[in-house]
């Protein structure tokens, strides 16, 4: 399994903190904002005796409550098309498992969810990888980059839509040719949409359950982490109309009994009556997302692209290698002036190397993903301080 | 992945119970008493605004209970060699896939709990088993049956101590056996002790953690949900003071991010100040052990041996294939008489047919696998139930 450059950072990033500094953590996707105050309140009003097993497949009224939620984006489902996991991360994990012998191949567009390769190495499947590039904003590349990489072992494509790393949303003439393909060679395809309330540019969102004629190949990965704020209590969702493949799925659900009891009295209580608060947040990452992204592109030599969608952007910063200036914030730079808030002994930026979201190390090798998961003026400050770690790092 | 005879029956328990008939489900380990009333009672003082992500290794304040936990039990860890996993599930998954490759081997006694195979499957490990027999009332049989099945792929031996489906306990003898073995031929030994709270015998309790000489080799698996009555919060352990082995278990533990966190906050709450209600579910299962046993011996060509601890037992019924027995139970049998209860067209019982528990599905072909979690009442009714299906049956 890769060794994660992000996870690298993690006792840096500790040892800076003991030292009193104060790290503005742009580097994961662990939302700030509140969850549902309806969602907390639920667990106050859970008045169950025995915490007992759920069914395999997740509770019938969480499913239901999902069909109606899908409903909102054109995705008619039934409750039986939906199996409830633990987090998005189980849904992966089973959709490899259940669709995958060892030795298949997976084609992924990079920059690429990290994790997605933990999954694949616990699967015994294999990942194949179409770069994506910053100078095109991360766009899909040419389909017929996909089409060189299909072997008689390739068996899936796996899309996130909006985007994790890079924030990109594919278009509609996109997801056609992604359907196009694996129409043509009779593919899965596992779409990854947990960032689908997150889309600002008015685009439309093109679910891989919108597309036609591919019904039996589509295998949707979701969860209610990041858009209730509710990362901790690990309720995802695969949903897929292909029977064949519930039923495998189902085996494994089976075999580990139920997902969490309470995070699915939570997430049912998520769904609905919290159509303000999803308007609130919606607003509040749209604000943080132009600060975000502005203030990167004034600090000279970074870029970022625009980021379409999701709470993350991939930008370039004016350094060789970013795993080695990421490190180095942490161990070796403190700023301090006199907006340095009190109790701490100066600020600095935590990112994620974006080599981390390559198989090949070297490419990315001069980015970063950030995550505006901060409030605005947090970012405004760390955006200050990553400009005068940029300074004091190229001054060495 | 093995097709399960309990799970074939789920259908016909729904058809049944849609007729009104009574179910007394003696087949699964869902446990009817409540979960400790400080742990429900914790639910209601979270004070959180974000259920965000928890530590992949588990809050270090629910690893420092723990530690308290196992120390009543000679079991003397470090908040380190502690990882919190989703359920036991999660820790038996992990363990197959840290310390074995696909192809390696596992040594089991048999009958063994049925998802050992499953976890196995997804990491391509090969189970080999030694059968235990209900005539020795299931006692680990020659170390020499263990030794011949010894293979240059063999990298472990799991034990479920006290045992899940049979009810026995390990002696003393037969833990320093297996340790023995062990350490021969360097193994790993996965110890599954998640009902060491239920021994009944006054025989001691011997863990796998007290075994000298082969601290590196134990890879103890654990879950909360037995003994509070939490199967629902999958909160379980792995537990090894093998430092590389916690390394690469750290690494699919990243993978999936974090333990259910609400579990967790359940989990601690368990742990300490629950002395009264552990004593009192100890009692209650003692008594029922003691009625179903009794019952299950009193019914002609019945036998059950006497099960030294968890909550099982594993009995033979006079018939010859206990699959057809259980399912013709639930789709042609209904018991009625004076003491049935009002509203129930009448009664009949629900059991876990042994074949689940064995690799060869021809042996214990007339067992069951009787769980006593119903309280007494509904547990002597039960077998007078059974005791009449036996009756119609083996008149047809």
């Amino acid at each position: 399994m890769p060794a994660s450059p992000i996870r690298k950072l993690a006792p840096l990033a500790d040892k800076a903190e003991e030292n009193g500094t104060l790290i503005y953590r742009l580097n994961i996707g662990q939302p700030d904002l509140p969850s549902p105050p309806k969602a907390l309140d639920s667990l106050k009003h859970i008045d169950r005796q025995i915490l007992e097993y759920s069914p395999s497949q997740g509770y019938l009224s969480l499913r239901k409550a999902l069909v109606n939620y899908y409903d909102r984006y054109q995705i008619k489902l039934d409750p039986n098309d939906i199996i409830i996991t633990c987090g998005g991360s189980e849904a992966v994990l089973f959709a490899f498992m259940s669709c995958l012998n060892p030795g298949d191949e997976i084609i992924i567009p990079e920059p690429a969810y990290a994790n997605y390769m933990s999954f694949a190495v616990s699967a015994g499947a294999v990942i194949k990888t179409v770069v994506t590039t910053i100078d095109e904003g991360f766009c899909l590349p040419k389909i017929e980059k996909f089409e060189n990489l299909i072997t008689p072992r390739t068996k899936a494509i796996l899309i996130c839509n909006p985007n994790n790393p890079t924030g990109y949303l594919y278009t509609q003439k996109e997801m056609n040719q992604i359907r196009d393909l694996v129409k043509k060679y009779n593919l899965y395809l596992f779409s990854d949409e947990v960032y689908r309330e997150y889309i600002y540019t008015g685009s439309p969102y093109i679910s891989a359950m919108h597309l036609e004629g591919i019904q039996d190949n589509v295998i949707l990965i979701d969860s209610v982490s990041k858009r209730y704020s509710e990362c901790g209590i690990r309720i995802g969702a695969l949903i897929t109309k292909n029977s064949a493949v519930k039923e495998t799925v189902m085996k494994f659900c089976q075999a580990r009994l139920s997902p969490p009891l309470i995070g699915q009295i939570v997430a049912e209580a998520s769904i609905e009556g919290t159509e303000q608060y999803s308007r609130e947040v919606y607003e509040e990452y749209l604000e943080r997302r132009k600060c975000l992204v502005d203030g990167v592109n004034r600090i000279p030599g970074c870029y970022s692209p625009i980021p379409m969608g999701a709470f993350y952007t991939v930008a370039s910063l004016p350094v060789d290698d970013t795993e080695k200036f990421c490190a180095w914030c942490l161990s070796d730079f403190s700023w301090k002036d006199s907006e340095t808030p009190e109790g701490t002994t100066g600020e600095t930026v935590m990112m994620a190397p974006a080599s981390g979201f390559y198989s090949n190390p070297d490419l990315g090798k001069n980015q970063v993903r950030l995550a505006y998961v901060l409030d605005k003026k947090k970012i405004k400050r760390a955006l200050f301080v990553l400009s005068k770690a940029l300074e004091a790092y190229n001054a060495l």
